[in-house]
């Protein structure tokens, strides 16, 4: 099967949290909306899908069309062997994978706390006061939540000895985090030291690996979810 | 199966998702956290379990316990008779019910922009910012999304022909932001037509009409996600 990536092609945003599994598995597919005509396509899609996306990213495999980060993860999991067997265990992975979307949107907020229809210049002293409740309040809270999973699980991994599609996600936080509040994140991750030994863990990888060091990946901007704004940093 | 719910036990909240699908399919369950010592409980779940929930709603089901609301509607919706059969369907239903997820986060959002740890008092000019923006632009993308895809599938329901726990959401939808922002609500649900029809159609099952006038269902409050504030409502 080759997959077929929807997503805005200037940033990593959601659509990162797909790719890290595509590439870890050594998947087939294609980054639709970057090749020439492909944010039309997408647009076009948006509208034309008997099913239609709320917004990207979403996933062509076959007939299927299935946006929502989570879902798509949810889906591909199996089909990527990244991950568990039983229904029970897929469904813990999952709900961990709405944790993470969870906070994601909170990451996201801390520069756009009104709305993403706002320029970030419109709502400083707002992303301003957002951020440090986040910094001191929701970050630790959230990574500390999943250092905990980690630990009961009797690690390495979220699930134990394996990885699976939560390991690259909590990855991406970790790197996402790291770039956009880097003098915060350095306090906040001591807390979190099994979320940053799985990060560790997932850059070491070798598909990972040459994949963060290809031009195909997207560096990190101020167009992303996570932007860095110093004056938001502590 | 009886199912046990744990939820915050003055609002409706997210966890009223889930009891309107428990309520439709005159399934078993406990309210449990509503019971004498039930709060204590749930709060000693979320630190003990070995696979523990981030936040309420959690459902205990045999040996699982299952949090994110999607993921446990998802995980209700074929034993309650309130899903549809193949994979892909199942897929399309979920992804629709996570974009009920980030309807509610932002309609929570609309009371508490910078962050839930805030009082409303301390962030009142910012209530209303994001408010405006809220009923201007998201709320009518939402619910004008919504209305698309019912109509794409030929209605009445969202799906097509049989009600799925999604409608159910709909109706959760329609009500919460009548009673939090009525006049706007008045404007912006006559841009979407068919969400109001499932609304309707839904309050006239038996089972939620029995709910809805049953004790033990909560009055919406200035504690849940729909709250009426009436100077942030134009």
């Amino acid at each position: 099967m080759r997959y077929q990536l929807f997503y805005w092609p200037e940033i990593q945003g959601r659509g990162e949290f797909v790719r890290l599994a595509l590439e870890d598995a050594g998947a087939s597919y294609e980054d639709a909306a970057r090749k020439p005509g492909g944010v039309s396509r997408m647009m076009a899609m948006m509208e034309g899908e008997k099913r239609p996306p709320f917004a990207p990213p979403f996933l062509k495999a076959g007939k299927l069309t299935i946006a929502q980060t989570a879902a798509i993860l949810f889906y591909l999991g199996p089909r990527l062997k990244l991950a568990p067997r039983t229904e029970a265990d897929r469904l813990w992975l999952h709900q961990l994978q709405l944790t993470v979307t969870d906070f994601v949107k909170e990451a996201h907020d801390t520069h756009h706390p009104l709305g993403g229809e706002f320029y970030y210049e419109d709502a400083k002293p707002e992303a301003k006061r957002y951020t440090d409740n986040f910094l001191a309040e929701r970050a630790p809270k959230y990574l500390g939540y999943f250092d905990t999973v980690i630990k009961k699980s009797g690690g390495p991994f979220a699930l134990g000895r394996r990885l699976t599609y939560i390991d690259l996600s909590l990855f991406q936080l970790i790197e996402g985090l790291r770039y956009a509040l880097p003098k915060a994140m350095k306090r906040i991750e001591a807390e979190a030291p099994r979320v940053v030994a799985v990060h560790d863990k997932v850059a070491a990888r070798p598909n990972i690996k040459k994949y963060l060091a290809a031009p195909r990946r997207i560096a990190f901007n101020e167009s992303g979810i996570f932007r860095h704004y110093p004056e938001l940093d502590r």
